[in-house]
């Protein structure tokens, strides 16, 4: 039979994430204080995080459990897939073998809900009211609100506003789960007043709205999708559960590519591998972002903020600048100046590589995709598929693994030039 | 661990469709020719039929083998999974056991592409080059889009206009596999022509602008989505997994309940269990249909078209009348005047009932299962859902299983006032 399909046993889900601090033969720099240039006080941090998501920001436990109801409710969805990319493999007439991770069976039909879950216990156990965050095509915006729902907290999303109104359908998905959107800049907010109404907003923006929001409620939070230690943390049981599936397979890939956009795909599925590179194995881990906003691949390794207004602490990492403005391209989700500390550090230090591709060969490499694998992938996701129908057209007999972090069902409109 | 669902393996999908006329102790009223009020003589259908359909619409063998390139085109997402919704029962706070067969994880989000590469493959082998239909929501649509570009066919949909325009990526998704759709009524046939340009459509006339463009053309082919003989065997690949499924899980379910339009899926469902009920079982075999259009509970039962400008043969079957235009409700595919003449005769005969459910409680039952078993059912399979919740809230020691043929997330335009 044609199809190569490893799923895990509910029993085999990972019962802890993994930290990488805890294995990495050096230490990240330290996030600053923007007011004082200082390394930040963690205690500052706790207005606007809650404290054992501080905690996981910044311990060097290497394996840290997940808490039993955040198990139960990975359990709606995971574990997840992991397919044979056969039909593609074919209509390649490729050696390469080429097997996905596909977290687009998730509720809101991406990644995002890894780490959504995690945070709205971890803030519920302590006593928030409600959750703040930003979004640009939505996949966080609606996995926060999933995960609100289920934890019974009130979720509040400062949505990039040109996709407020570009995608409909994910404005609708928040809503099902009672998620209040507005579109960013709002009137909402000192920072986003200074904006004229025709401002299409950016992520960097809307970090800021919803921060400044936070500041003003005492028992609000706020939540980031991406780029923080703890949320990669999170992440990883994408990692975790692929390892244990290539296990059943008895494969070693040659090749571990994902999407690249604030880190929390591409961290959540490498991550775990980085022990396996540091022993030696000849694993090469790649890192797949778009040519017009290419953090990893064009910007330069220093401090900056994450957010426009400079609220954030600042972060060491690769960034294009707070003020840069992506163009409107469809994946929204890696339209971010900056790029996760840890994914940074690893691509400084050499121990991962970073491409960069054009929205046309994504498109094309989505469609084709859908045509013959049968799902329409996210079109962050089809960065990916991008490279590795790349690599597989050299026709190497090798092992390529990828993550399809998300289904292009809510943004089928990216599509409709391809 | 909290979740439980069965998988089959590949090679546990099943080889053959089953056929119940070969079971059945009686006999189907024969289609008429609506010329001369005979039986209707197949030769006269292969203007619009492939000749091995017409065989399969006819036959009587029992088991009909599934060819092998569509088995492995079903390979791309099945077997699909039987999941047991425990967060559904946990919120119910109910005794009884509820299960649900996933067919949303088909390329195009529901069942109907069980039937879709059927039928595309047997136009291929037989010549075919264009495959004409019509489509309400546009499930159907999508689905032939997909088998048409899998086997390399042209495919024209005529696409009831009032969703023509309120479910854009429907129309996104049919373009992606380069299906030509249209609004319905349409400029493009006679017929269409006769309707001033602000009617809204309805499935009757979309389906005789199909044919009317059909009989124009040589080489094009007339492909229906459902009611027919052949359409509710190939979708019996649903209810032979189901009944390996239960197999594994030791269960003989109480309540087999599905969704009913046409009866593509309900049929597709159920009629794997008919020999069970003949063998004397205590099965409850059940079919949900709106309020607003419901054929199978306030119909007549008789012969009438399947169309709306009388081209198709006369059916004996449950119809609400050819003329009848259904409420502009959400569940498109739901919106049929007539029923599968299958169904029609085991309810006549009492071997099954149907209930219907108003608009309302449908969309509250998505709404809940979305949040609950974080799946957002597409509207009609919404339909099913809200009649098991209602017997699961008596509370009763039973075991239900019913098939969640879609998710909704082309269609949460319909939440909006969940």
């Amino acid at each position: 039979m044609f199809r190569e399909v490893v799923y895990l046993k509910p029993e085999e889900m990972p019962k802890s994430y993994y930290n990488v601090l805890a294995d990495l033969p050096f230490k990240l720099d330290p996030p600053l204080d923007p007011a004082t240039g200082e390394p930040m006080k963690p205690e500052k941090l706790l207005a606007i995080f809650p404290e054992p998501l501080l905690e996981q920001e910044m311990s060097d436990e290497r394996f840290i459990p997940i808490p039993e109801p955040v198990l139960r409710e990975y359990a709606v969805y995971r574990p997840t897939p992991l397919v044979r990319a056969r039909f593609l493999e074919e209509y390649l007439g490729t050696q390469t073998r080429i097997y996905y991770k596909y977290e687009g069976v998730s509720p809101t039909g991406s990644h995002k809900t890894n780490t959504a879950l995690a945070q709205a216990y971890y803030n519920k156990i302590s006593g928030t009211k409600t959750l703040v965050t930003e979004t640009g095509a939505g996949q966080w915006g609606s996995a926060l609100s999933y995960a609100g729902a289920k934890f019974g907290l009130e979720v509040r999303i400062f949505m990039v506003k040109v996709s407020f109104y570009q995608k409909p359908f994910r404005k609708l998905l928040m809503n099902i789960f009672d998620g209040n959107v507005v579109p960013s800049p709002s009137s909402l907010t000192r920072f986003g007043q200074k904006f004229d109404g025709e401002h299409p907003g950016t992520l960097g923006i809307a970090i800021s709205e919803a921060i400044e929001t936070v500041l003003k409620q005492n028992d609000a939070k706020y939540a980031l999708g991406s780029v923080l230690n703890h949320v990669l943390l999170h992440q990883t049981v994408i990692g975790l559960e692929l390892k244990e599936q290539l296990k059943k397979l008895k494969i070693i890939p040659d090749m571990v590519v994902a999407c690249h956009g604030g880190g929390s795909n591409f961290g959540g599925t490498i991550l775990p591998f980085i022990p396996d590179v540091l022993n030696g194995k000849d694993i090469k881990i790649i890192a797949v972002e778009p040519e017009s906003c290419p953090s990893l691949t064009k910007g330069e390794y220093r401090y900056d903020f994450g957010d426009t207004a400079g609220l954030t602490p600042m972060m060491k990492m690769y960034t294009l600048g707070k003020d840069f403005v992506p163009p409107a391209i469809h994946a929204g989700g890696l339209r971010y100046h900056g790029a996760a500390p840890i994914v940074s550090k690893l691509l400084h230090e050499k121990l991962i590589s970073a491409v960069a591709v054009s929205q046309d060969e994504v498109f094309q490499a989505g469609k084709l995709f859908a045509r013959v694998e049968g799902i329409v992938p996210a079109p962050e996701s089809a960065h990916a598929v991008a490279y590795v129908i790349k690599e597989a057209k050299k026709n190497e007999k090798k092992t390529i693994v990828f993550t399809l972090s998300g289904h292009g069902y809510f943004d089928l409109s990216a599509y409709i030039n391809a």
